[in-house]
């Protein structure tokens, strides 16, 4: 017997979800307030259209925006009471509070959600049921979730090809307060500098800049939600990284060695929290090197680059591309492991390639 | 008759950019106070060790570290006062201002530069004659330089394969600060909070955080000279950084809708300034449409990626890989042309390739 799951919400990660779990042999019900956004992701194959057929989910799946989550998870475990009700809000901590208030009696049969993926782009238009493979999916169980539930939950995670991770809705907004909604801010906070820059000044922009800014090219819509949504453990992030930052000025205004000292600490605090994170399968990224090659803009150039690196039996462990200041020419970056560095290096080397430091 | 000139200092900088003039054709002498460095830098083809050979150059290249700079000028300005003089310094003002100081007959023929190339490796065993090609190579003449001095100084610039871009001391200065310098402090400041993260929420750490904070594996000892080298400039952006922070936690704090507006403001305002960078070719980034691939993590498989693009006549204008947590799979990101997209999307599945949105 296949599982039957309704999906509220048919955006791009309600749609996603319900082609990967029709896939993956699920029943899949859909419904969301908008008929012509529904009937679109049925005619994509993502389930069908729930409208007034009577069923009895074993899972619902709340995918609405985030504002509106706590209501309609609230609606869905008062409409059916058999099923296990998930949702997959950015931020959980307010939809579980809320839950906490109004809806006790049924908090064994919820279980909060986070599919870490699909926020660069948005709408129907985008979804694919390969979204979420490989992509972590947090899971917030409450303490008063039955295992049942849990197991449910972590079936439909597997069955879209998820990694689930298991936080507690504070420990999960907290995480991403480090790690998704700070990086935004500093990156949104220095772009908005870019707005009062000369026209030289943007002309000397490099890759670095390029780099640090990426994120800020985000939607403002979704992230002022976001933002605010978690408002409380993001304050505290911004609160320790302006500390630190009003130390740096202070320094920098004092000048002489304290103030080299303080620029030398926070650069090399800096190299050491960047190693904390996982290198490529959980390897440190210090075991790489990297080879820079200049590849003439044409058609074809890359593909032959990468030939030429697989005929040599190299695995690139990583690719990063640099435009130079308005001429056709790409800087390539190959990262290969330590040991084939020099394979790489010579037989680019060989073939004639232009090898950069 | 070529062009005769003096390199001082033969780390990184100074010995690629004997290995480049050497191959365009000029007479490069060689001078480190470390005899092994310059001995080596000539033995890689930059050039002979100038040693007591007594010569006329027509240039005098300092590269020299940053903190020593000003004084390796003043030196060469007097040893050779038929040389025009120039730097590779990564700030302009201190320099400009010690020579006015103390220089004042001999500025119309110092020139101040920077390269903005080869600061993610260092040491004279990463040199290479095309470390400047199709890199930006600013040029900070002062209203004392003579026209013949400049004339130089940019037959040198071409000579490497850089493209000269003209700024005063000070713009170049404030321009560092916003597009350089203050991209390291925040990326550090944010790589510095990862100390303070627990296992988990290390966890969930995406591509977002991992672009923010690339540039924070910078090496500290270079990074505390170029910061404090350029306090003034940098503390102004800093400090223009800082208020706005301080603004948004306290809008933060507050709560509600004025917390909702200003989240909204800070990422509206950070899109504009992003908009604000050239992209590749001078063209705006609007113009490109992106194509995600899973490529499985084998040697070859970008290759057959690529080629399968070059295939259809597509031309790549950028990609980026994405690492999936704990799983050997890459996210490619290709970038192309509005108008090529289709083309390589329909290749590419037509192919088997697992596209995404």
């Amino acid at each position: 017997m296949s599982k039957q799951v309704v999906i509220i919400g048919t955006g791009l990660i309600g749609t996603s979800l319900g082609m990967a779990l029709t896939r993956a042999g699920w029943r899949v019900w859909l419904a969301d307030s908008d008929s012509a956004a529904q009937e679109g992701a049925e005619a994509l194959g993502a389930g069908r259209v729930l409208g007034a057929t009577t069923v009895e989910p074993d899972l619902v799946i709340v995918a609405v925006p985030p504002n509106l989550t706590a209501d309609v998870v609230v609606s869905a475990l008062d409409a059916w009471p058999g099923a296990v009700v998930t949702d997959v809000a950015s931020v959980k901590a307010p939809v579980l509070d809320r839950l906490q208030a109004t809806s006790q009696s049924s908090l064994h049969r919820f279980v909060g959600g986070h599919p870490m993926a699909g926020r660069e782009v948005s709408g129907p238009g985008g979804a694919l049921p390969e979204l979420f493979q490989d992509r972590p999916w947090v899971l917030t169980p409450s303490a008063s979730v039955e295992p049942e539930a849990m197991t449910l939950v972590l079936a439909a995670v597997a069955a879209v090809g998820a990694i689930p991770i298991e936080l507690s809705a504070q420990e999960h907004d907290r995480a991403v307060a480090l790690t998704s909604h700070s990086p935004q801010v500093l990156a949104s906070l220095l772009a908005n500098r870019l707005n009062h820059a000369t026209e030289e000044q943007v002309l000397v922009a490099g890759q670095g800049l390029r780099d640090t800014i990426r994120v800020a090219a985000s939607d403002p819509d979704l992230w002022a939600d976001i933002l605010t949504a978690n408002s409380e453990p993001l304050r505290s992030e911004l609160v320790a990284i302006a500390t630190d930052l009003q130390e740096l000025i202070a320094e920098l205004t004092t000048g002489g060695s304290s103030g080299r000292e303080s620029a030398y600490r926070l650069v090399s605090g800096g190299r050491n929290g960047i190693r904390r994170l996982p290198g490529k399968h959980g390897q440190t990224a210090t075991r790489y090197r990297s080879v820079r090659v200049a590849v003439p803009d044409e058609p074809g150039a890359l593909a032959q680059l990468f030939a030429a690196a697989a005929e040599a039996g190299v695995n690139l462990e990583d690719v990063r591309i640099e435009h130079a200041l308005g001429r056709p020419t790409g800087l390539v970056e190959l990262s290969v492991a330590l040991d084939q560095a020099d394979t790489l290096y010579t037989t680019l080397a060989a073939d004639g390639w232009s090898l950069r430091s």
